[in-house]
């Protein structure tokens, strides 16, 4: 029997996927940051999103509150990858006898909070006793503007690789508080990512865009699941990848480059957005107007290889993979 | 500060409908079965469901499949106790170590079994590590037909309460299980409840059935919850109960009566529905030929006085609470 560490989280969503081929009753199945699932005149976007105690959080490093809302910011990053707007929002949490009840109904209001910031409402969930770590399961529902999303698997050959913000920030966040630095910046950049949730339907309205994701579990990672989605490989270049003076000296202190720790941290949940290459520039110059945020270009889709390529070699296992230890 | 074994689930998610009024976009909030969301012109239903490890299953008394196939039964069940059509599953799981990759396809697969036994579909979720227990979440998307639905709030003074089914057996299940007696069929209804969605509909579609839900925590408790979501009370009488001679050998073994086990046990997932006394019996006597089911009438509402009597009296704390352990 081969393990789940052995395997990974996504050749275990690969294997689900070859067990059920076609979903009933019209649905876009497993794959996408959202189930599309057609309900009447309306297409519904759902995903839902788990965090466990010491793999997503730690309660010594966040509150109550920043648990819930951290986790409710997550799961309705997958509405805005798809271009969607969040409607509704469901929590479960299962408590450990330790959690208090002002604790838990702070990690409720966190939740609450995140979804009103996006004008989605908290309508229902479950609460149950928990014999071990405290766990957050969090459901969201949201419509596809006009029918239309943007898929992960709509990049065509020569398409290139945007990114919006200053991924990294998240993880480097992560290992300041693993190390107890005083970095406040990072820090509220893991315990409480931004929402792109704006700009995802900014993005969708724009025909020139191709397919769109969140960067959850890190550029190198995600960017080889829009390329495997659409057939392709996509190729990245590290001197692509901006500056950003916030993780120098997290860099410094772990002893590795600005890039790396971009390709390979993950919960930022900023957007890869496959555009136009024509477009690109035109693209990149009305967003930056528009919203005020960093956005660059880091790759290009290709069929010559497959996978990614970063600075044409093949990366190492890097990336968040719930399934594996964070290095 | 209150601890949540005090408070119970039930006050926990009092509170928290406190705290977020009427949620926006026309949903109707906390407290049903399912959370009603309008979508465009169609009525959808969600709910979302935890099962956590030691709460509610055992690996040592269930498969991996079983463990899965309850958990999605048990949720889709929020469907069948408002008159709905399920559509769609996602399931989300949180996996320690120890379960094997062919342990966590079986549980989804037992997910997927039950959702396509009532014409649903599995289309999402997540899969994360757990540095703990094993976790399930499984959320269920469904519809109103026409827009309608059986809420908790529509019994009147008067009105009859009626059970589907046998329920204690899923309790007398348990009780086999943590004795280690040989009783299968008891083990079977724990492990295996049975799907009551088409009785559900069947339910909806009589104008003389003014609410419903299903019975997971045990009838005194979900009694309980009807009567205070129609602001009544509910009296019930023990000699109402139907015996089941499944039942004796575990009544015997715990020294308890049959009654007794019926009004505590919970996770029968049999629907509890509230009637115009006037067509009760026409009701009662339909369902059976149309289902060769038992049914039973087991309690009236009342203006008399708040929350459950049975035989007159208030009954102890009984039935399953998730914050409370099971005695």
């Amino acid at each position: 029997m081969s393990s789940l560490e052995q395997i990974g989280e996504f050749g275990f969503i690969e294997k689900l996927r070859e067990l059920h081929g076609s979903p009933a009753h019209g649905a876009t199945g497993i794959g996408d940051d959202c189930a599309i699932l057609p309900f009447g005149d309306s297409t519904v976007l759902v995903s839902t999103d788990a965090f466990a105690e010491n793999v997503h959080f730690r309660r010594d490093w966040a509150t109550p509150y920043q648990i819930g809302r951290k986790a409710a910011s997550a799961a309705l990053s997958d509405i805005a990858a798809m271009g969607g707007e969040p409607r509704f929002v469901l929590a479960s949490v299962a408590l450990p006898g330790d959690v208090s009840e002002e604790d838990a109904l702070s990690i409720m209001q966190g939740v609450a909070q995140s979804a009103e910031s996006v004008g989605a409402s908290l309508v229902g969930g479950d609460t149950t006793r928990s014999e071990s770590g405290l766990m957050l399961d969090v459901t969201v529902l949201g419509v596809a503007p006009c029918g239309r999303v943007l898929k992960r698997s709509g990049a065509r050959k020569g398409d290139m690789l945007l990114i919006t913000g200053t991924p990294g920030r998240s993880r480097a966040g992560l290992i300041a508080l693993e190390r107890g630095l005083d970095m406040p910046t990072v820090i509220e950049a893991h315990l409480n990512p931004a929402s792109r949730m704006v700009q995802g339907k900014w993005f969708l309205a724009n025909p020139h865009v191709r397919a769109m994701m969140d960067v959850s579990d890190g550029i190198a990672q995600d960017a080889g699941h829009l390329a495997r989605a659409s057939g392709l490989g996509v190729g990245m270049t590290s001197a692509s990848v901006a500056i950003d003076p916030e993780l120098l000296p997290i860099c410094m202190e772990i002893d590795t480059s600005i890039p790396e720790l971009v390709f390979a941290g993950g919960e930022d949940y900023e957007l890869a957005v496959v555009v136009d290459p024509a477009e690109s520039p035109k693209i990149i110059d009305a967003f930056r107007r528009e919203f005020n945020l960093p956005i660059y270009a880091i790759g290009t889709f290709t069929d010559q290889f497959e996978g990614v390529r970063i600075d044409g070699a093949e990366p190492g296992p890097i990336g968040f993979d719930h399934f594996r230890p964070a290095t």
